[in-house]
């Protein structure tokens, strides 16, 4: 197929379901030339100073914060998710772009460790986590700002020292070309060569990028059936690459009974309620950290007041036509696998609209193999009683694991917070206590991950200065003279870095420059 | 099939071939009850804390220390490795386990963090590393107490707070069992419970290990034919598991023109021939790490040099008989894939004896797809001479990566040391410069890795301090109340971790206690 022959991407308007052209797809041959432009200057990529990445990635927030109207417009136009959140979205993405050039500059993740010969016995072993290499980046629907085409993924490789490429979202194609287009131009402003960073269009261009020998990693965000597909795709290679698939369960929550009986005439229940309704609809519930089911004590009457605190909600559309059928679908299969309506708000006009909705089951229809244990991305939550500890113990240990779970206690003495923080933490990336899992701080002790089918990589994360690390490999240098050493490995230590010296870390006071 | 009817694993003598009885293979009740008692115990396993678990892994150490005469004549009657040998890597074995230990109780591998509320705006979060739960090891053939029941990955799981379940190596069966027993009863009465280490004996037990939902991650030193089985049986469960299998590939040894042509008469060439002979046919060629090929520049008499040296070579016993017959096929296939013998030592009479051989090839013989580019296990190298360094960086990119790469050079000023360092270095899990790779220190900065298929996780380590990390996964804890937080993560330390708080490592010195 010639390039001029290559098919265009639809964009859509979730509010009236119009649609118009998008970006071209990128044509077999422009994609093999921008694989090899980012293997051809990988080396230089890697071996630029973090503190240099850091004025890299720093010039790219700029540039999105300088365009923040323009950019929410065109986001809102294709997702409907609001221009205040999307404004929002813009600076947080711009936020993490410079933290994530911040850790690279700290070094820490270059894990530095340099052992003398006396230690080994063999001669001087220096050690430092090296970057991979290209990496291919599949965004998400729901963050078109935050986990697109300059979210979390390009961020922490272009910080770690890897090109990157960038899949166009199918949700958002006018948005994704022209964030590659303001990106790029930034980099390149900016000093980084033309193979640092690229955008590609289509679901064509998305496999090729998966199989091309040159990439050596991929960072995926979406649905189970998307990243698993990416995980089996990449494990066929000749060569196999990892995908770190962010994918996302149901993530419970669960009122204690000394939170639900706190306060008079079930004011527990009804704070715990009005937090829980607020975290699951934020975004239309197309968040990979919703809380997806609520566990609550029998009789707290917790059902009524999710329900209750529902009625506040205002509809909205959903972020394609295809997440909209599914998610009527889910609500169908939901009943279907014996959950019961226990109140809705009547969905929005025309477009991609949804009803959001709360659900009831017993305890023991959440059993393996269940619709009920599955997420249905959308404003959708179950709430399930549960009896007494034991059986409370029993449905967690039956649920996916997940990204997140969180705890509504009665505050630091309340007697079920150990064990549930102990069982919780087995079984989540995160666990919250007395807030919800929606809110994802970009920093240094984050987890955004979980156990499998959570994440394809449960040792991972996708948010926070440990994001770095999957883009990287280590490497021992065995008596390398000086001059053949990295600079990160040097004795004089131009990058600044923290290192280990014989197992020793070396003063972090003295050690930190400006 | 009743336990009483378990088929008996055979020890065979290399030197002779003789057969005997070796342990009862694991019945499948056996073996889920072992697994049960791991999974049971994970908990009580994972909280103990990192000084406690140095303490058990010293009292290992010292109980094979004890032993070292019996348990070295049994190895030896099992792989013909020699007393002398033997003797030595009860020894090391014993130094890794303390080694494991004492990284345990630093505990910088838990990678404690805490972000203030402050800095998230989401409330406090604290990350660390958790163990992951029961991880099953597979040892190998070549290492019988370094890599073995009590080696490198048993110690480093253990350190890392994981209980053990290893498969007896059926090149070794009766040492296996008695190592087994010696673990078992020394962590007993060390104080850990039943379940933290089990051994169990069979090809059909070490698959239901696999296989088994209680087994988080599985541990493999061997073959890339084995290594690779496991990978795919793992990743068929209904929840996969990750496989750190190290199976190795060749190493390259590079001699450079400089390197060469130093002192007079060939003397450069004649040194660097010895160091490669005494490398490549240390422990009769068993090393995953052995230097199997030599580049040398044409016309240096390399060669010639090598194969004078290998003239003093004492020839032995392969450990198996599979080892041995794969050998034999092995030097028959390099010829016909276009090798030349170029010298040979004759077998030792009787058992599973080999030839130490020497082949050469023309570079151009090196391609894709040539068995030229496999490793031969056993004490056989290939040397190919290159024109330039063209050619040489040409065959160098045409090799599978490996474990360790080696140059031989004329010291600090070689004018081919950057780039050779460099390229090999992303080819390769560790650059030795003027030493050869077969030596592998356990210490805090080593790499025992390497990219595909040298490895199935170019990211992990299975030899050094980075070993431990294989074994966890990170989970955040926001806004949990002191009384439900581990004890790594607790204010007051009491584990007395390094920590990074809001991103700033904290002072080293004053944190390392006794």
């Amino acid at each position: 197929m010639s390039p001029d022959l290559s098919p265009v991407e639809v964009s859509r308007d979730p509010r009236t379901g119009r649609s118009a052209p998008g970006p071209r797809a990128t044509a077999p041959k422009e994609l093999s030339e921008l694989v090899a432009a980012a293997a051809r200057d990988a080396a230089e990529v890697a071996a630029t100073a973090p503190a240099e990445r850091a004025r890299r990635l720093a010039a790219v927030a700029d540039a999105l914060e300088e365009r923040t109207e323009e950019l929410a417009a065109l986001a809102d136009s294709e997702t409907a998710l609001g221009m205040e959140r999307l404004r929002g979205e813009v600076g947080r993405a711009a936020a993490q772009l410079r933290f994530y050039g911040s850790v690279a500059a700290e070094g820490g993740w270059l894990d530095v460790r340099i052992d003398r010969a006396e230690a080994t016995g063999v001669g001087e072993l220096r050690r430092m986590n090296r970057p991979l290499g290209p990496v291919a980046v599949f965004g998400a629907s729901n963050f078109p700002f935050a986990f697109g085409v300059a979210g979390h993924d390009t961020g922490s490789a272009l910080a770690a020292g890897c090109p990157v490429l960038v899949k166009a979202h199918p949700a958002h194609p006018l948005l994704s070309a022209r964030l590659g287009s303001v990106v790029s131009a930034a980099l390149r402003r900016a000093g980084a060569p033309a193979g640092a960073f690229a955008l590609v269009v289509g679901f064509e261009a998305g496999l090729a990028l998966v199989d091309a020998p040159e990439v050596a990693a991929v960072a995926f965000t979406g649905s189970q059936s998307g990243g698993m597909a990416l995980v089996e795709r990449a494990s066929r290679r000749p060569v196999p690459i990892p995908v770190f698939a962010e994918m996302g369960t149901v993530n419970p929550a669960v009122l204690t009974p000394s939170a639900a009986s706190a306060g008079e005439d079930g004011e527990g229940t009804a704070r715990a309620a009005e937090g829980f309704v607020a975290s699951f609809t934020l975004g239309q519930g197309q968040y990979c950290t919703k809380p997806g089911l609520l566990l609550a004590p029998a009789g707290s009457g917790a059902a009524g007041a999710v329900a209750a605190a529902l009625a506040e909600v205002r509809p909205g559309w959903l972020l394609t036509e295809g997440i909209a059928a599914a998610y009527r679908q889910g609500l169908e299969d939901l009943v279907k696998a014996g959950a019961e309506p226990a109140a809705s708000v009547p969905a929005a006009d025309g477009g991609f609209a949804a009803s959001p909705t709360v659900l009831t089951a017993p305890a023991e229809a959440l059993r393996a193999g269940s619709r009920l244990l599955e997420e249905c991305f959308g404003p959708v939550a179950l709430v399930v009683e549960y009896g007494d500890e034991a059986e409370l113990r029993s449905v967690l240990g039956r649920l996916q694991p997940s990204l997140a779970a969180a705890v509504a206690s009665a505050g630091a003495d309340d007697p079920d917070l150990p064990w549930l923080v102990e069982l919780l933490s087995r079984r989540a990336g995160r666990v919250v206590v007395d807030g919800w899992p929606t809110g994802v701080a970009t920093s240094w002790a984050q987890q955004h991950g979980g156990p499998w089918p959570a994440t394809s990589r449960p040792e991972a994360t996708s948010v926070g200065a440990a994001a770095l690390d999957r883009f990287t490999r280590p490497v021992a240098y065995q008596s390398v003279p000086p001059a053949a050493l990295p600079e990160a490995l040097r004795d004089d230590n131009p990058w600044g870095v923290p290192r280990r010296v014989d197992g020793v870390l070396e003063g972090a006071d003295e050690r930190r420059k400006a």
